[in-house]
């Protein structure tokens, strides 16, 4: 077991998985390339070799790159149509307040139709592109240099075909162009989507119930993936039984696919949670574990790929291996946590300590390329982007955030909005497209009803044990009904579809690939269009306004404290967390808050005398202001140095006090423009008897809170 | 000659120019390809061969591309930190008010900085890849089969090789890997630098100067390249006399390098300008031929190569050929107009007839995939994207703008605005980059010298005559001092570079890049940092507020009907000119402005009486209403049908009015959110003697003006 440890020594598993992500950004396949029609286009342009043979040769080649340029701008053109269409519907049905099928759905759908058409409708064009056959010794290369009487030509391998499929190759050049490299999703469309998903989480609510959120997103999903995984090992030794197995399929990839399937996105869902208010805490409860349990699900896929027993019998249980994968496990999961959270401490320094928000182009730009290049440093480093994006996500919306200027806030949350949109629709049309335009389906009844049977129940021994245990230790209890519409919400979605499409070269993940097909569109469509019934059915308050729930009393310790009237007798592991959590609130507003942001109190109050310089130093000055009306002097708003004061109200937090009560000292300008975003700017409340805060009489700074 | 014929038609040099584009975007290059180590990795996982041998190499497979996964980040990493760098020190440069270094001077030598890092501290690394030589028949294949040992491996042409470059591939891995590829900057980089251009024109007084803008972007580019292009031949034949000619060099090669180097991109001169609020016709002169001459400079470029006379005698005037290049210009040029226009149109249309503005996230979304769409149409039809990008974005400002809700105003126009600003400062440092990266490189002194030379006389050459020509004309005399500094800003940037690297497979071509690279460092650094200086030495007014200058009485018309006092004579084509912008100008606001957006007269009351009915459809209800107050009943602004026209004043034109008055009856929150960008808004005053309109009693329909 070595946890930790370099990459290299992790073995061929952990490389394994790095590998898919070798084309990783769109903009790194350009990389260190010219195409070969820039280099005939000059020949031919400067003449220099003028005989008519040639040019012929080159007249015809380019006629074909001509003619692939025009097929590739056909299908981006496709995607693009198919993403208006779904926009314009979309808007017919929110303006007719259609509510049974969601805009994911919608492009599903249109995709789908697509599919068909492409499939049935366009002719199956014979190949422009001659193959040859040439034999070659032991290995594959990456780089071939081909001698054509004469000439170099340098090739790049794409990837190995089975011999089987080599005359499909050149099959059907539309179907081929639709089909994306399945990175894409990976390295293009998920940061964003995730991205988003962090910088946008409603702090409050989501720490709140942090510890139950944790417990689902990480117990929950091992459990359900270990569930899946046996139970569809019993229906693959099922269909080997009654003969419908035609290739290996083994214990490790029915724990993948169990994996990869308890990923949870109830997009739908929360979508209509948004439009309706329900119930908030449900909202952070069912947003947190999806959000969380899709970092889970690709670590976890990641550290059974490599699950790799030592020697020749690779399939059987193997105690170092297994504590190898546990290694691997915790070891990416950390390690990608500590690249997001760096980066964005980074970032909030950078903006804390430049006067970069008088210019808030270049601050979002800034904002904009921190959040990219933690994607990229945790691929560089080995671990995994994508969970480093969504740690980056809810960082920056911690420290960062409060930080910028006015303006920057909304053009980053907006600027990750549309990004967000667009991928997310992207991924659901493809979806539907990839159904009848994937080449390489495995429609295995047996092993999809399975599969849905499976999903149910890994769900189920998941949700209601949880909630039972979770429910001994809070004090507001999750109640039936929360827990029948989170057993209800269970959708599976992009990210899912991203893990399966990721690798579909052997016969099994071929057809968990069609089964996760299936099952997202069946989920999506009928578990999406019966949310609202199931939400007046199980008497789930609908209307709730997210910050006029009062916080009750003690509230956000009391969750993992465990010491409420309910949970009197208290057992000592629930004391520890929450002990634990304690010091870093306290640890957090009275360092870190002061350290990165511009509220908090003063760190020369905070910290021990011997560090006077250091912690006036590193306070901002607006820290010891917030006392004074900022009204006045700053008036004129635009381009003062003051201004990002302005939109802070202040309120002093009393013994144990549950700071309800703020006046807000804003301008009126200021005020109006965080309107929107004001709800996810509230700050956790520290509601706890953290005496060293309240008796040196420190306030905390609120961003103003209106009812949005 | 055939301008408008088929695009097959137009023979190779046509298909030449749509052959670079062939990798045209990031997300077409993945289009079909699964990369080796996905299936590699699956093998691995699976375990299907689970021999020692395989295993082994895999494992070494597996290495090397995690290898180069790595480098791929690191590679990208770079690029992002050289673009935070930039950020953090334009911000200082912006705070200290330091003026002689715009921010892509300055990416430009943090580009320069790390690239002589790379190309002298970093050690030339031996590629992994190995590679093989099969000799193979007569010409080189898009896509290869090699079969190793049983397994089929598919690979992709990448490009040719000179023998001489053979070891040379696989040189310097970091090398190669920051070098991109050149269609990233024409297809990702240029696209929403150029929209961006078109949809923050400032339309009052770009359409104030367009006669004078036209001439200069048409007639000034053609003369500079044909310039340009004769001068530098003389060079070349000196050259060739000294013996400094290694290779050939053609005349139109030399017409080839006029063309992209009479592309200006004043974007330091300008960044000024609009800091010091320096004379705004001056800049609507400088920045409507920067944009346009972009446009020119492509598809001049294109129309060069494509000159391609018939026969083997490829180098002598033919002209049939040069007439066919010619309609190739017309038809590209034409065509691509054609293109962005009918996308803004139809955007135009969408946006006005659904209410989709109660949603601002679907109409950015929708506004954002429209206005890629034409790209895509363009490239699809043979036609070229950049340019039809630039009439989209024209026309989507003039008649989509005044559709959108007034949240997807700032959302579109932030949103282009970071792109534009990251794709810009990313060109620009990898401008500095490429100085050291590139590796083929042909300094040729004389040719540098003479190229400074040929473009300074080039631009004499077309400012000065058009100038006074224009003069004879313009009502607003193009002073002498006005006429000074456009000689000076007469910068060369992002899209000579991108032109110039787009082909550098030839001799001729490579020392046009390194020549091209010289003049935009050059330039951008002396002329830029000599700005402030030379509009104080020039007497250049600044600190204009542009919404105040008041534009004088009949001043739209009067540039170019010719008939103020100076030029009284008034010539034919003038007249003529005058009258066709005349009725193009009553047909768009009786007609084109009410089909397409919520403002100008009702169609009702232009168009004859028996299409009453079709004018009643298209007509907006909104227009009608403009009479009564709207405050009142959309009190609560948000969500109801009719919060758009609260953006909107009234204003009445009279016979011949300047309607400089227009009361606001906009509520605070709209007025206040349009602010920043009400300046664009603003339409281009109406101020002809267009009876038909005022007999009538037609309002124009203002957004508020206030002065931001």
């Amino acid at each position: 077991m070595e946890p930790g440890g370099d990459a290299a020594r992790f073995g061929p598993g952990w490389a394994a998985r790095a590998l898919p992500q070798r084309l990783m950004l769109l903009l790194l396949t350009l990389l260190s390339g010219r195409g070969l029609h820039v280099a005939a286009a000059a020949s031919s342009s400067s003449g220099a070799a003028a005989e008519d043979s040639s040019a012929m040769e080159e007249l015809a080649t380019e006629k074909e790159a001509e003619e692939s340029h025009r097929q590739d701008s056909v299908s981006l053109l496709t995607f693009i149509l198919l993403l208006t269409l779904t926009i314009l519907t979309i808007w017919l049905f929110k303006h007719r307040r259609v509510r049974f099928l969601h805009e994911t759905g919608l492009a599903m759908i249109y995709g789908l139709i697509v599919g068909v058409i492409l499939r049935y409708g366009t002719p199956a064009t014979s190949g422009h592109d001659k193959s040859l056959s040439c034999t070659q010794e032991d290995r594959a290369f990456s780089t071939l240099l081909v001698n054509v009487s004469g000439k170099f030509f340098e090739y790049t391998l794409k990837g190995e075909i089975s011999p089987g499929k080599i005359n499909s190759v050149e099959q059907n050049d539309m179907l081929r162009k639709v089909t994306f490299d399945p990175e894409v999703f990976f390295n293009i469309l998920l940061p964003p989507i995730i991205f988003h998903a962090g910088y946008s989480l409603k702090k409050r609510h989501f720490f709140r119930n942090l510890g139950s959120i944790l417990a689902y997103a990480f117990l929950g999903t091992a459990v359900s993936c270990f569930i899946i995984g046996n139970l569809m090992y019993g229906v693959v030794k099922l269909m080997k039984m009654v003969g419908q197995l035609s290739d290996k399929f083994y214990y490790t990839d029915c724990l993948f696919f169990g994996a990869i399937i308890s990923a949870t996105d109830p997009v739908t869902v929360l979508a209509i949670f948004n439009e309706l208010h329900a119930d908030v805490d449900l909202y952070a409860l069912l947003f947190g574990e999806s959000v969380l349990n899709d970092a889970v699900a690709i670590v976890l896929s990641s550290s059974i790929v490599a699950y790799q027993p030592a020697g020749l019998n690779t399939h059987t249980f193997d105690a170092a291996a297994f504590f190898k994968s546990v290694g691997i496990f915790l070891g990416i999961f950390s390690g990608s946590f500590t690249m997001g959270a760096v980066t964005g401490v980074v970032t909030a320094l950078v903006t804390k300590f430049t006067k970069l928000h008088c210019f808030p182009l270049l601050e979002t730009a800034l904002f904009f390329l921190m959040s990219w290049s933690t994607f990229l440093l945790a691929e560089a480093c080995g671990f995994t982007g994508v969970v480093a994006v969504l740690f980056c996500g809810i960082t920056q919306a911690h420290y960062t955030y409060n930080n910028l200027s006015v303006e920057s806030r909304s053009r980053t949350k907006q600027l990750f909005e549309v990004l967000h949109f667009l991928a997310e629709n992207f991924i659901f049309s493809y979806m539907g497209l990839a159904l009848f335009t994937f080449q390489k389906h495995v429609f295995s009844p047996i092993f999809i009803i399975g599969a849905f049977v499976a999903i149910f129940l890994g769900r189920a021994a998941h949700i209601y044990p949880l909630s039972f245990f979770l429910n001994l230790g809070r004090r507001h209890k999750i109640g039936w009904n929360f827990q029948q519409m989170m057993m209800f919400s269970g959708l599976r979605g992009a990210m899912a579809f991203a893990l399966a499409i990721r690798d579909t070269a052997s016969y099994a993940r071929q057809m968990m690939f069609t089964t996760t097909l299936l099952i997202v569109f069946f989920t999506v469509w009928i578990v999406g269009g019966g949310t609202t019934p199931m939400l007046s059915w199980l008497n789930i308050r609908v209307g709730v306004d997210p910050d006029q729930d009062p916080p009750p009393n003690n509230d956000s310790f009391q969750v993992l404290q465990g010491d409420g009237p309910d949970s009197a007798g208290g057992n000592r592991t629930k004391q520890e967390s929450a002990w634990l959590f304690r010091l870093w609130y306290s640890f957090d507003h009275n360092y870190l808050k002061p350290i990165l942001t511009h509220s908090g109190p003063p760190l020369t109050t905070t910290l021990p005398a011997w560090c006077g310089l250091l912690a006036h130093c590193l306070t901002s000055p607006q820290v010891y202001d917030n006392q004074e009306p900022l009204r006045e002097e700053d008036s004129d708003f635009i381009l003062t140095e003051g201004d990002l004061t302005l939109t802070y109200g202040d309120s002093t937090v009393t013994a144990n006090g549950s700071s309800g009560s703020h006046t807000a000292s804003t301008s009126l300008e200021g005020g109006r423009k965080t309107k929107s975003s004001s709800e996810e700017v509230l700050e956790q409340d520290l509601g706890v008897g953290d005496q060293k805060i309240s008796s040196r009489g420190t306030r905390l700074v609120f961003p103003l809170e209106d009812n949005a």
